[in-house]
């Protein structure tokens, strides 16, 4: 008990430092600070937009957060007329509560420091590529630090004072909730501002990419921010959270030494510590390639991360060599997937000069080549989470019953431990993006465009690899979910008084059977919805584009300034608006199936929702990925370049791959974990009511 | 005893009369005859080509299918060096010789009747649209009589010589080997030429579909033969056959009567009497609606069938009423999926419409709101695949262990049982199809040409709805052949000597898991090689097509003739060459995944591949005919009509559509059988050597 409570002290310390550093590092970049008017009016409405979003975001959250706290105090986790402890429902739902503020206050400050590096960043590239990277890189660590800071405070603050890990599904569920607005909300927020940019600037109007007159142009920067860098964050959070609360929930069940639990923590720590260490080395080597500097400080941390996990399994006594090397084989498995991912996008590899090929032959031919290769891109990823979770497993089986299941979950932290250089990395990304346009905007002159263009790509490279591994994550994850919800059924069955357990999922049983297929089908419709979602505020927003362009005078010439924040209303109610009922189709589904066919038949759903999930959200993200990247291989000069046939092929291919790659493909992890928890957290109500359960 | 044999003859017999009326029918065809010339030309062109590739492609399969019998011949069921009756070894490799015959009869012959249709209904056409009708009709009605014929024979006269169900896996696997021919190949030949044609035809040459200058336009004729005609009627043989056989091996695993395997034939034997009322009574109203005809044809079909299968419950003593429950629900349901895919696919209904005004934002749109619609009309197939299992399961489950999988498998033979009718339905749409190019090659007038258009029309909104039915039968016969390849394992480990026998497949156990997310990635990646196989075909032809019309003096004039059979040639070596990949990578990876975690992981394989095999075919077959038909709403003028920016990005999606609908979507049925057969037929091997199984 006593070596617990030292990890969780340690956990609750090293957030601490997690925390300090990210203030350094926030007033590093503060203190870079702007001189170009142009560029600090520009931020300010950038920053200005985001706070707009998320304002209504937290909003509507807040209200939906407080009807869902109320609910679970009711019911979970169990219904509160029949509960002996009402305690354990008020922990619940305060943790609950704790899970969506801790993920809502890291967006915040995340996108606070993104809109401050952004215009930073742009400036310094007039200096030279090393100090643009650096404010880049150092603005998207801030993000990384913070969450897996909060991540690691909570989850061991919730557990210290209550001791039990199943509340920590609540802290799990908050998390989902928020992922859901931020990832999935912002998602189509930012595709929405996006696509009507492209439209009605480069297409209708022939105005370049980020001009100042579109009136679409600030809520597309905007959504750079709310999507990719908030978003992204909370989709983390939420996988990390997830992680970690499966794992405790499959170690307390666990016979045995208090050790288990403690090496989650322990391993939490560590994961931060090499990130922290990561980021604080990360520099731009002599030749300057941003790629490789990105890349390398992930394997640095890899590395490290090894390291210090081996030396305290040697350390602490009760500490597994099993364990660690399920949990390494995660995370190597992690990286892997992140390579292949990267073979898939990344264009000075084959496969996006091949799509860039086929669109020589007409638009067709872009999208059959990108959803071809997109479909063969899920193989590796899909046979890395199969070969690590059967790894893992066979790894600790050895160990005793439950140890296998325990072992995939440890998986699954292994591969979410280097999260915090994850996020930098990928934080990095959009706040760069901004910078080449801010760039533009503050006429910063060519060589200082190249530069930020330069630093752009990178993140576009990097994101492949690190959404790869964020996807890989997730598929970890839940499978060890799908164990924290068995558990969370036998333990309502006991409760109930029954005697028979469940011991697992048998396909040959129909209720399990019925469950998988409809499982299946979910992610698809979520995916659906959200693409129609965009596109429905899509046209909402051109219509208003047009709308200025007609009754604004000199607003063609440059002459008058467009109402941008008129665009980003419509945005962010759209985004919200288009959201909630694929969310609550999600969670409908997941109802009905429980209440039809019970524990079985939910736990079939869970099963059919993580396999095509996972497919949809690789298929969707990779392809959307290569038809990105191989536009920009053709506006580079090949297969004619910028106004060739081909390019006019690769912009399609690259307008339909947006909603994939930036909407519905991340939003589905989200999807999944939300399902998975409700699941968790319904089980006593689907081992009470079920039709053939 | 008695009464089996009763059946047995039964089935024969019946089968009899449906070859005598399907020659009666030929015969009516043929006797209808043609006068002009140029129709008689080119229709002896489409007959001689869709020969060519029926020759080729059957010679590779002799190659391959005696390679195969071989393999069988040594193996299977067991190593012929262990096994005790050598006798059952060579029963199981004719049995599969006899699969691939008669398969390839039926098609052969069907392809003979098709093109000899063809031009007869197009001449008939002049005398308005009744006649014309009733020779397409009845075209296609030889094919599925000559389907369902064989596939009875075959199943009844392998049971009444060997007595062993189990022996009818190898006549199964030899149905599957010829369908992945000739559906897959089949599937590539046609979309190679269509593509080609379309690419050099309308959009370089700016000459007519069906002009018969263009090289390729007898290929493109005879792809709708070879792909829709032979290769819709292998799988749907193939489909058939493995509903028969699963059904039949669970019938003999269950201990008591003999009545239930009884009762698979007198489905059988009443499913094709129904189809055979239904056809001799088709005819076109008096509005002269052919689509009306086709699906009232359906409904009769299936009234008759659903009230001689009470009537024959009702007499035959051992005949239970569950299990005529369940198959009734299969067969509902089948119409019920039937609907649905209509509701997403015709263009009546709001979704083409929305689909076709999407278009009109341009390309990038109109392949979001397919993907997005497609994915959504997956949701009510996958739903009622998993109720009718569910009902037919509960229906059944008080008659004792194993009869709740035996009514799942009857639902699946009751879902089938009308395939005679559907097989008609779906193959007088090719027939119809090339009679339009016939008219319009004859220059038979406007006239005609509009009625051919109308014929045509009902052809493609009937194949959806036929295609919504093979999908959904597909899916529940996989399910039944999942009991039946774990009925397999379980006499592989007795026959072993072992006595821990499987009683399911556990979501929980890794190796499980392990397969269920290979499995899934296994349709995704064998429906991308066959997209990228039609790709790679069609610019082959292309550049031969270009070649031609370089090289030919007056081709272009219309004074010269092309070499059509060069196309036809490319298309069929092509085809068979990108097929061949990935048919193998499918098997391999079924054996490599047993071969690692043995008969449990091979289960989860088979569940993976089943669910997201049916969701990605049930979106691609969606989409793909969303698309084709927005694209014929947009030429029937709505949203600016020919030439509009809208129809030109509708002829993008159509484009994309194509290798969905037509090559990889309905492909995917087959992977599934080929998979699911190969994993029941290696089951003594998997138990025998795996390094975790």
């Amino acid at each position: 008990m006593s070596q617990l409570n030292f990890f969780l002290a340690l956990s609750i310390l090293t957030s601490a430092v997690a925390f300090a550093f990210a203030a350094y590092l926030y007033l590093w970049v503060k203190k870079q600070g702007t001189v170009n008017e142009k560029i600090i009016e520009v931020s300010a409405l950038i920053k200005q937009g985001a706070n707009t979003f998320m304002r209504r975001e937290y909003k509507i959250l807040g209200v939906f957060s407080a009807v869902v706290a109320v609910i679970i105090f009711l019911f979970l986790p169990s219904p509160i007329w029949k509960s002996a402890a009402i305690s354990s429902n008020l922990g619940m739902a305060l943790s609950y509560i704790l899970g969506t503020v801790l993920s809502a206050i890291a967006g915040k400050i995340g996108i606070m420091v993104a809109t401050l590096s952004n215009s930073r960043a742009a400036e310094a590239a007039q200096k030279g590529i090393k100090p643009a990277f650096l404010i880049g890189f150092r603005g998207g660590a801030v993000m990384g630090l913070l969450v897996v800071g909060c991540s690691l405070l909570g989850v061991a603050t919730v557990l210290w004072l209550v001791g039990d890990a199943s509340i920590l599904l609540g802290f799990s569920f908050g998390a989902s909730s928020l992922a859901l607005f931020a990832k999935a909300g912002g998602g189509i927020f930012t595709k929405t501002a996006d696509v009507s940019a492209d439209i009605t600037g480069k297409v209708e109007l022939g105005i370049p990419e980020d001009d100042p007159r579109n009136p679409a142009v600030i809520a597309d920067n905007v959504g750079d921010n709310v999507g990719d860098v908030a978003g992204m964050g909370a989709d983390l959070f939420d996988s990390n959270v997830a992680a970690m609360a499966s794992a405790l929930v499959i170690a307390q069940s666990l016979t045995g030494t208090w050790a288990n639990t403690a090496m989650v923590f322990c391993y939490g720590v560590l994961g931060l510590l090499a990130s922290i260490l990561g980021i604080a080395t990360a520099r731009l080597g002599k030749k300057g390639n941003p790629t490789k500097a990105l890349n390398s400080s992930t394997y640095v941390t890899t590395g490290i991360f090894l390291v210090l996990t081996a030396a305290a399994t040697a350390f602490f006594e009760g500490f597994s060599w099993r364990i660690w090397g399920a949990s390494s084989v995660g995370l190597l498995v992690g990286v892997i997937i992140g390579l292949a991912t990267d073979y898939f996008t990344d264009d000075s590899k084959p496969i996006v000069k091949k799509a860039a090929h086929a669109s020589a032959s007409g638009p067709a031919f872009t999208i059959l080549s990108g959803v071809a290769y997109g479909f063969i891109s899920a193989l590796p990823a899909m046979v890395g989470i199969a070969v690590s979770a059967l790894a893992a497993y066979k790894i600790c089986e050895p160990m005793g019953a439950g140890y296998s299941l325990f072992g995939i979950s440890m998986a699954a932290v292994g591969m979410l431990s280097i999260v915090g250089m994850i996020i930098s990395n990928d934080a990095y990304g959009p706040i760069v993006d901004n910078s080449r346009g801010l760039a533009e905007m503050g006429e910063l002159g060519e060589e200082t465009i190249r530069i930020a263009d330069e630093l752009d790509s990178a993140g576009n490279t990097v994101k492949a690899v690190t959404k790869g591994f964020s996807i890989g994550a997730a598929g970890l994850t839940v499978i060890s979910l799908l164990g924290a919800f068995m558990a969370e059924v036998n333990e309502a069955i006991k409760a109930a008084g029954g005697t028979e357990l469940i011991t697992g999922f048998d396909i040959m049983d129909p209720t399990v059977f019925f469950g998988v297929l409809i499982g299946a089908a979910i992610p698809a419709v979520f995916s659906a919805m959200l693409i129609l979602g965009v596109d429905k505020n899509a046209q909402r927003m051109v219509s208003e584009i047009h709308r200025q362009f007609n009754s604004i005078v000199g607003l063609r010439e440059g002459t008058a300034k467009p109402e941008y924040d008129k665009c980003i209303d419509i945005a962010t109610t759209g985004a919200l608006k288009e959201l909630i009922p694929a969310g609550l189709m999600s969670i409908i589904a997941t109802i009905i199936v429980g209440f039809i066919g019970g524990p079985s038949a939910v736990g079939g759903f869970l099963l059919g929702n993580i396999v095509s999930g996972l497919l949809l959200a690789l298929f969707m993200s990779n392809s959307g990925g290569l038809w990105d990247n191989s536009k920009k291989y053709v506006e580079a000069g090949n297969e004619g370049g910028k106004g060739s046939e081909a390019h006019k092929a690769a912009v399609i291919g690259d307008t339909v791959g947006d909603p994939f790659k930036d909407t519905a493909g991340p939003s589905i992890n989200t999807q999944i974990t939300v399902v998975s928890l409700v699941a968790s957290l319904l089980s006593t109500l689907f081992v009470a009511f079920s039709i053939f359960g």
